[in-house]
C-alpha cells in the first residue's frame, strides 16, 4: 500500500501572509503526521497564532507525545497567553504505522469528508477551536489504513468559499463529482476542490484556503518515500 | 517564478527505519526551509541523533534563528550530549523570500551540485559533520533565485554507492544525462538519481539514502502552494 497526501493552500486576496499554516512532521514511532491550524482573522497576527499552535503541536507529536494531548496542551498554552481572545482551528492527520490506522483530531467547526468507494461519509459534529476555554477538547476519529480510503480536511475558507455572494460551495458535492472521473490523484482532487472555491470568490479568496486529501491505494512499488513542494514567488513578496 | 523541490529517501537494505531525517518548514519571514540529518551508523540508534539534530534546528529557524546560528548550536548540542563519539552530518535548504536568495548551509562531506544550463557547479570544499568538536562551522553558500536554477543534495549513501563492489557511482555525470532529457521536474531527477545508486548496490543499499533536489522554473501560474507526499507502507511496518 501507500498513503498519499496532497495540499493545496491559497492566500485570501491581497493578503500576502497566510494566517493558515500547515507542516508535515515524522512521527518517532513511525508514519507522519500532517498539521494544520487556522488562526483568527486574517494577515501577519493569525500566521503568529497559527504557527505557533503548529509549532507547540509538532514539539510534542516529536516527543512521542499523543495527538489529542498535544491539541489539549496547544489549547491551553494559547488560552493562557491570549485569555479567550483569540482562538486558532487545528486539525491533525496522523498515518500511524504502529497502529495501522489514520488518526484525525479535530478541533475546528469545518467537516472532514471519508470516502470510501461510493461511500461518503461526513464528520460535522460540533467541534470548538483552541484557546476558546479552559477545557477544550479534541474530536478523535481512528480508521484503518486501507486502500480506496480517501479523507478530505480543509480550513474553513474552503467551506465558506462563494457565502459573500449567496452561492455557498458544496465541499462533499465537489469531491463526489472530481470522484466520479477515472481514480483522481489527491493533488488533482485538492486542487479541483480549491479551483472551486477560488472561483466561487470570483478569484479572490475572502480568506485563507488550505486543502489536505489523503488517499490510501493497493500500489506495491518500491520502497521509496517521496515529496514534492511547489512554491510559487510574487515578485512583490520577493523585494519586500 | 515557482521553486519546487522534490525529495526521494530510502532505508539501507532490511533496516525498516532510516537513520536520514528530512524535514520542511515555513520560515517565519516568508519562504521554507529543508532540514536533512544524516545520523552516525544506521538503524534506530541513527535515528534519534538526526531526529535530535532536525527537531532542534527546525525549532531555531521556527524561532528566526539564522541557519548558520542553528548548524552550531545544534552541533555544540550534541557535542556536549555525546562528547564527540556520535556525529551527524547536517544540510540546510532555504528559500528565503525576504532576501530572495536560496542559502545552502553544509556540515556534510558529500557534495552539493548546483547547475545553470550547461554549467554544473560542485561545491565540495571540507565539511565537517556536527558533534565532531566544540567550534563546527557550517559552510554558508547563498545564491541568487533565477530561473533554470538545479541544486542537488543528498546524504552520503548517494555518493558511496556502489563502492562496495567498486563501482561507485558518478553523481555529476548522472546528474548531467538526467539533464540532457527535456527539461526533468525535479521529482524525476531525484528519482533518477537514487534509483541509479541502488541498481550499483545492487538493490539493497548499503546505506540510507536521501536526495534533495531543487529548481526554480519561470512558471507564471496561480499562486497556490502544493505538496505531495508519497509514504509506501511495508506490511511489516504496518504490524510490528
Amino acid at each position: 500500500m501507500e498513503v498519499q497526501i496532497a495540499v493545496a493552500k491559497v492566500n485570501k486576496y491581497a493578503i500576502s501572509e497566510s494566517g493558515d499554516t500547515l507542516e508535515v512532521v515524522e512521527r518517532p514511532n513511525g508514519g507522519l503526521s500532517v498539521v494544520l491550524a487556522d488562526g483568527q482573522t486574517s494577515g501577519r497576527g493569525a500566521k503568529a497564532v497559527s504557527q505557533m499552535v503548529v509549532r507547540r503541536v509538532i514539539g510534542l507529536l516529536a516527543e512521542g507525545v499523543r495527538d489529542g494531548a498535544a491539541a489539549r496542551a496547544a489549547s491551553d498554552a494559547l488560552f493562557t497567553e491570549k485569555q479567550g481572545k483569540v482562538i486558532s482551528t487545528l486539525n491533525i492527520v496522523s498515518v500511524d504505522l504502529r497502529s495501522g490506522t489514520i488518526v484525525l483530531t479535530r478541533n475546528n467547526p469545518a467537516p472532514i469528508f471519508i470516502c470510501r468507494g461510493e461511500q461518503m461519509d461526513v464528520i460535522d459534529e460540533e467541534s470548538i477551536p483552541l484557546g476558546t476555554s479552559r477545557n477544550v477538547r479534541p474530536l478523535i476519529t481512528e480508521i484503518a489504513i486501507e486502500p480506496g480510503l480517501i479523507i478530505v480536511i480543509s480550513t474553513d475558507g474552503l467551506t465558506h468559499a462563494g457565502k459573500r455572494r449567496g452561492l455557498p460551495m458544496d465541499v462533499g458535492a465537489t469531491i463526489g463529482s472530481v470522484l466520479e472521473d477515472q481514480d483522481p490523484s489527491p493533488q488533482m482532487l485538492a486542487d479541483s476542490l480549491l479551483a472551486q472555491a477560488v472561483s466561487l470568490d470570483e478569484d479572490r479568496p475572502a480568506d485563507d484556503i488550505s486543502v489536505v486529501v489523503l488517499k490510501v491505494t493497493a500500489r506495491v512499488g518500491d520502497n521509496v518515500r517521496r515529496m514534492t513542494v511547489r512554491l510559487p514567488i510574487e515578485r512583490s513578496a520577493r523585494l519586500s
